[in-house]
């Protein structure tokens, strides 16, 4: 069992990683003080819930929790207004009152989700993570939870901190191939701007990380929660240290805005982009195993690393232009400037993104 | 001018109590850092903005501000989960970002409502109160906003302080006279729990009030908020000494719940509510004068003290029994000590309250 502090002053949270948590879950939730009188709300997905709901549910109330929960269809749809309205219906139907806690079982849409109604009802319950995916490793830090609009991602929502998080690594094994390594994109990001030899680590052992191996698959969510946990806890409001977050992220953003619904997961779309940035850093001046050294890195975790031939170019352009950080002629990028460091370059001329673009579709 | 400010540590703000503060609200923006840049959205309502949003409007675009409006519905049913999307969707189409303001121009209605909006708008935004009913001196002070669920008022909200408030008086000179009485309505209750000399100020210029003159208002204004403001710093987050706010609230929020709609207002209601918690405190040996003066300071500003004769007592009973902190022969109350003074008592009899809610019937 692997244990770290996400350090927020009176807002600190510990993570747990390990495997069997879900069976120790009521130990945990009595540790941290989760009221027994108060009604519980459990927050899941429809792949989720007929594999862990009842072993969870069945474990809390044996030690005497009150549980009642709400299966949402999977999928990013479900992060929306209509569903904070059912489940505040249901929260009212069970009886949540301001001492109760709500519990996200799932990946980081019912992480968000779940989040959101905590945040919001009765203006504020606690929260637990129960991350059942590896991208949610990046979900249960730093306390952004939100919903969507229809004209906008995440758009709605709050910083919310929990009261813990209960990574039990056994709920892993069910992810999908390509989930996993979707997943694994934003653990190798971690390395990439924060910590080299975790870099290097990942690449050595991408095929444990495939295979769901525990012990390394513990270690890597584990190194990969601490970066980002380090990072949050010097700029917990998104101010200016956190953007270096975005590695990637700019451009994959642009490919899941331009992409058909599904075609690229979020994993895949910033590892196509963290690709971009890199080959960004060689005109920086980055030393080559910058672009090398990531490339390898994400290929080995099974991640496309080449844009689609069908994508337009103009296309992407126009999708990054819509963000207002941008003039016409120069961009805002995070920028690797060697492995385990990024720069926030304010200066990036468009002409040389678009050059890079069209560049990721050569990639060998 | 009027000033007072509201301590909240890093989230401590200023309240402006004065005449013709809408035209001069420019200069206020700027002496809060309010963004030139990045654009505001105004909220209001269909009865506040015919009166006074082209004069904010135009103060604050001839100073350079970029500006775009909403007006909702009057009235508790635009603070709903559909008309937060609507308004974020007009924020998006104005191009908000997260260094723009929403602005609440209107009563408690739109207050918590923008206020909302503001929360949650990329995860928090600034929020600019102007308040233009008396009511709303209550919710300008504390910063609980919230929109309302099918089931439950005020359920799905937020903690979130405005940069400032920005009371102009003469915005009052247009209340319908009902309104007047039912905002001056906590303004009693603020002398009631915490100020004797206040209450007693209260029933001697109880005409210069309901007659809207701007001195003894603000003065009235000034007053209600610094009492709020008092309670609410010393706990913001409503864990102890908040709930001294709900002085009559029990009772009255029962009488909201049984009313048809529209039947008693908000301050109407609490006003029957604090007779019945008066009438409670004598039973708890407080001084008849506990009774007297807040059925005098009540009627005085022209509220109702009397239930009226139709109300089921049982409806009522059954209303205040759906709150889970009571158990069936037991409550929670506010209870009046003194002129000024207050005490939660938490055995009080739920036979006593029956009999009370039934004199309430009787009073002369
Ligand atoms: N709050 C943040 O800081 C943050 C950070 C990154 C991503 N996100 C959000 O996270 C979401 C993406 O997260 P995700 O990739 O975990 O998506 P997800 O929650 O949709 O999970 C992906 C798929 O895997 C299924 N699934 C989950 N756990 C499973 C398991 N153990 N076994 C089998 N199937 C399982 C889900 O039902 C879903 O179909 C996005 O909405 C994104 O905005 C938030
Ligand atoms: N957040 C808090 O702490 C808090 C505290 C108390 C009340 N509230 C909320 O406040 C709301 C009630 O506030 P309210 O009484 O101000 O209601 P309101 O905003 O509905 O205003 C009452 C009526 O007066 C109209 N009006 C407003 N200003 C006017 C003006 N200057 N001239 C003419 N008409 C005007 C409105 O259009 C409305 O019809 C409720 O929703 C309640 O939940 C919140
Ligand atoms: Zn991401
Ligand atoms: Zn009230």
């Amino acid at each position: 069992m692997r244990e770290l502090k996400v350090e927020l002053g009176e807002r600190s949270y510990p993570i747990y990683i390990g495997e069997g948590l879900l069976q120790e879950a009521a130990a945990y939730f009595k540790k941290h003080q989760i009221s027994l009188k108060s009604p519980l709300l459990i927050i899941t997905d429809e792949h989720v819930a007929p594999r862990y709901l009842e072993s969870l549910e069945g474990n809390l109330r044996e030690a005497g929790f009150t549980v009642a929960s709400a299966v949402v269809p999977a999928g990013e749809s479900s992060k929306s207004l209509s569903m904070l309205e059912s489940l505040v219906t249901k929260a009212l139907e069970a009886g949540l009152d301001r001492k109760s806690t709500i519990v996200a079982l799932g990946g980081g849409v019912v992480g968000d989700l779940a989040g959101f109604v905590a945040a919001s009802y009765m203006r504020g319950v606690k929260f637990v993570q129960i991350p059942t995916t590896i991208l949610a490793h990046d979900s249960s830090v730093g306390g952004k939870v939100a919903v969507n609009h229809p004209l906008a991602k995440n758009i709605i929502g709050a910083f919310h901190q929990p009261e813990m998080v209960l990574y039990d690594l056994n709920t892993l094994q069910s992810l999908p191939p390509r989930d996993v390594s979707a997943g694994l994109s934003e653990v190798v990001k971690h390395g990439l701007i924060w910590d080299a030899e975790f870099t290097a680590w990942c690449e050595e052992n991408a095929d444990r990380l495939l295979a769901l191996e525990p012990d390394a698959l513990g270690y890597a969510l584990y190194k990969g929660c601490s970066v980002k946990a380090a990072v949050v806890s010097k700029d917990e409001r998104e101010n200016d240290l956190r953007a270096i977050l975005n590695l990637g992220h700019t451009i994959g953003h642009a490919l899941e805005a331009v992409a058909g619904y599904g075609e690229l997961l979020h994993g895949e779309a910033i590892s196509i982009g963290m690709i971009g940035s890199a080959r960004l850093g060689l005109r920086y001046g980055a030393p080559e195993d910058v672009y090398t050294t990531t490339k390898r890195a994400l290929s080995k975790v099974g991640l496309p690393v080449k844009l689609p031939e069908h994508f337009d170019v103009d296309a992407i352009m126009n999708a990054m232009m819509h963000d207002k950080k941008f003039s016409e002629s120069t961009m805002v990028f995070v920028v690797p400037t060697e492995i385990g460091k990024v720069e926030i370059k304010k200066d990036v001329q468009t002409a040389w993104v678009r050059e890079i673009v069209e560049q990721l579709k050569l990639e060998a």
